[in-house]
């Protein structure tokens, strides 16, 4: 049952409604303790003064999202690996827990997911010495197998613990995990993978809720208590293995909540909040 | 590159078109090997007579589609376990190389997917007895986790096996998996799973295609060619581990396949399956 200071709002939330700074203006209101920009509202607002606006309110930064996209132009290219360091020095900017890792699916025209994930790793490996040197942790989002085509290659727990594990087997901190409920719930592994990574690799929690019927692969999320996942049982989980931060609600919906108006949805949110996770 | 001979119609692949007299006509007409009808169009056609049918066509039946959904009503009523056994007396009476179990999802307003598990498992147990008896091996198909709400609460290979090893201990052949790539084809452990099953638990491998973008997410499934799994090396490696059986095409498609003209699916089917399988 977190309460507002606990939540984060992820911006991607009230994408259609709102720029960085109504994100800002909005979670003070509401009482939510921080913020999770996407890159592009941050670079709207330009870097800077993205950074300041978050500093001033006094909200926490859950994780800047999103790094990764390894695979999209069929090689490691210096645009891939260059716009990774600027997303780790986006992240440091604005005084991220971390930077949340979309890894990327297949290459164009490639139907080899084993290629892919070797690209990724080899990526990973490369932003990850980039981000130690910064002091910025690196979280991996595993995406729901729904995604494993066009979105990324990395699709369970298991799978981001295993490149954890290879590319920083001393659990550094440096590099971990983002678990969103919304990817993993399903994943009979997922009690034994949250204990698997502890307190050094849960680096973010991300909530929302699936919903029956789904009626869109990406943009049909749930609000916290409207579907079918049992969100307050995995808070439980990733607490009792050590996770102290925020709850970040991320909500792609486009024909539900990016509707409704902004104030409603975190009325909504700081509710179901206490009431649904 | 499977032969019309080595590929099975499941009937849902013209489940819009044809009854089962015209799918059993269709795969004559077209020299495909074989035919997995789904309960209800063996149902409409009456179960002796579509067995008659099938046999006088000489089509080999690679599975009857579907028992399961151990999940409907909550608790494992006479009713649910009463209609496993007709399906598998039903699978029996055609002749079926096995019957495909959808285990089911959640039970209605339940977010215990556990507890779900725990059913399923139960509940297959008890359908495993009876099949035993009657000779009828059974196939738990692992559904995609964009199911586990709704349809199946078994996603991986992984999980399947573990059931059949809890089961069915001595890998007797009374229990075993259905592969099908659309399932399964993201899964980074699929290769070690499919060699853990080896010949005597793949009991059936079905083919299709994931479509990028997937507008659907039941009935937007692709013909073999049209999407991005690596189906020829997936297929390579369920022969490797020393399944022979046929190559059994289901594909779901509301807005292109059940569309066309059923002869026409029936034409690509055979093509694509030289071409793209």
């Amino acid at each position: 049952m977190p309460e507002p200071a606990q939540l984060s709002l992820n911006t991607a939330t009230v994408r259609a409604q709102w720029n960085l700074a109504q994100c800002v203006d909005g979670c003070v209101r509401h009482g939510i303790g921080g913020i999770a920009p996407w890159r592009d509202k941050l670079h709207e607002a330009g870097v800077s003064e993205g950074a300041r606006m978050i500093a001033d309110a006094g909200l926490a930064v859950s994780g800047l999202c999103r790094g990764g996209w390894y695979t999209a132009e069929g090689a490691l290219t210096d645009a891939v690996l260059d716009d990774n360091k600027r997303a780790v020095d986006e992240a440091v900017a604005i005084g991220a827990a971390c930077l949340v890792m979309v890894v990327g699916g297949l290459a164009e025209g490639s139907k080899d997911i084993a290629a892919a994930r070797a690209m990724v790793e080899d990526g990973l490996g490369q932003t990850l010495e980039y981000a130690r040197g910064a002091g910025m942790p690196i979280a991996i989002e595993p995406l729901h197998p729904m995604y494993a085509a066009d979105r990324a290659c990395v699709n369970t727990m298991r799978q981001a613990l295993d490149l954890c594990d290879a590319l920083d087997p001393d659990a550094s901190g440096a590099l971990g995990v983002a678990c969103d409920v919304y990817h993993v719930w399903w994943d009979p592994e997922l009690p034994d993978q949250i204990n698997r990574a502890g307190a050094s690799r849960l680096l973010a929690f991300h909530i929302c809720d699936w919903l029956v019927p789904t009626r869109d692969l990406l943009l049909d999320r749930g609000m916290m208590g409207d579907g079918v996942i049992d969100i307050a049982g995995i808070r439980s989980q990733v607490e009792a293995a050590g996770f102290s931060g925020l709850n970040e609600v991320e909500i792609f919906s486009a024909e539900t909540w990016w509707k409704r108006d902004a104030d409603d949805v975190l009325t909504t949110m700081v509710e179901r909040g206490r009431t649904a996770s």
